[in-house]
């Protein structure tokens, strides 16, 4: 019988350094392998060991350049010649980190997964720019959705449920249905004026943030030089941005808090 | 004029130490003052330099000891001497965590405000019972609510947006009237049978875990030796929930996934 390995599905956090948990650094330094993908930083992943097999997984908003039963294949054959792996995912493994499938994959072939939480785009996003994700007043909850959809797929949101002002709806992974999305959330309700916070590589040296609303942001985002993925940030706890050169246009009343 | 120190929301985390982000614990290492709540864990305060000034404002879920108005005082006439003040909360800052309305006050009075995001509950409760907070088939999304009340206020939460199964509800300080929210959640359409996963001091050694369903949560909470703060998961993801040991009843149905 060989020995058995063990998967450390680990958060990156949202790309700076300074925001891995101490968990994720300890892990990241017991690891014989790395497995990463595309979103996680290139100044994390040099805290890898010198000794690590770095083995990329690069996936893709639009497409996996690995599929994922192949990625949980090669997280049990690393594991299972013994190695210690590093699973390193951007932001949380288990918020839109697909880490618990990978976790139930692995179970059932008899090997050990432990976790490191980590921050998420949306508490990267809230610290860098002193917009809270709730807030008496502005907002009671918050909630966590994403844009994305498979090939060919509808966006399966429940719209009515979603298109709530007294909660920070925050979208992962949205550039490319936007403009869908907003309106949607205004067919239901919401108001075109409510303030839109979009960002990129938040926390990091190549970080980009647009300040729009919502009945603007589908144009906004279409002229707007940023790469995928984009987190946009919905709702009146924006008006609170510390980031008045985040600002595409002049609105001046999204500025004031309306 | 007085040297201007300068205040850092710091979230602790969840408690376990090794959850904290390298940032939090540097700048709890910078402190000349810690302004602590009541949350934060004492494995966590250990690591205030043993020069720090300590000040704690010690708010519970029912009654806060020293009023937010007079927090943000003590807040801003500690920076005002020039020190640097580390105001340490439990889990996020920005995420019911009154962050934005200190750096509010603060900002109004010129002194200036960084934040370090920590790891919410919600994700720590997820890394330790490898409950995600979305999962391919089970949730969409997640969302965070409050479920605590202000004396003699109602409830005043959107039921009709709440009751949809395909969203994580991830239920903040509810302990007291989580009978009342589970009511109202069936009354818009959940099933009685989703799972509710409750726990409290998640990721330290005081930790307590309850695994229930939606139609009894409210009896087995007010028999359960649980100490406030509880943080209620209620959705199909519990049902990936790998602590056998957290059931107080016999509910195989709830673990087999129902």
């Amino acid at each position: 019988m060989t020995a058995r390995g063990k998967v450390y599905l680990i958060g990156a956090g949202p790309g700076a350094v300074d925001l891995m948990t101490l968990r994720a650094v300890r892990m990241l330094s017991e690891a014989d392998a790395v497995v990463y993908d595309r979103l996680v930083s290139p100044e994390i992943l040099q805290l890898s060991p010198a000794t690590a097999q770095m083995v990329p997984v690069g996936k893709a908003p639009k497409f996996h350049t690995v599929p994922q039963d192949r990625i949980n294949e090669i997280l049990a054959e690393l594991a299972g010649k013994g190695l210690t792996v590093a699973r390193l995912k951007g932001g949380d493994p288990l918020i839109f980190g697909r880490g618990s499938e990978e976790a139930t994959y692995l179970n059932e072939h008899g090997i050990a997964v432990d976790y490191a939480p980590g921050i998420t785009a949306a508490q990267g996003m809230a610290a860098t720019f002193g917009v809270p994700l709730t807030h008496r007043g502005l907002a009671t909850g918050v909630r966590y959705v994403t844009g994305h959809r498979a090939a060919d797929a509808r966006l399966d949101l429940d719209w009515k449920s979603l298109a709530c002002e007294q909660t920070t709806l925050v979208v992962y992974m949205g550039a490319a249905n936007i403009a869908e999305i907003a309106l949607n959330l205004m067919r239901e309700g919401m108001a075109g004026q409510l303030p839109v916070l979009a960002v990129s590589n938040v926390t990091t040296p190549r970080e980009a943030r647009l300040l729009s609303r919502l009945d603007r942001i589908g144009l906004d985002i279409a002229a707007a030089p940023m790469r995928a993925p984009v987190l946009f940030v919905i709702g009146h706890v924006v008006s609170l941005c510390n980031a008045a050169d985040a600002l595409p246009f002049d609105l001046p009343q999204v500025m004031a808090g309306e």
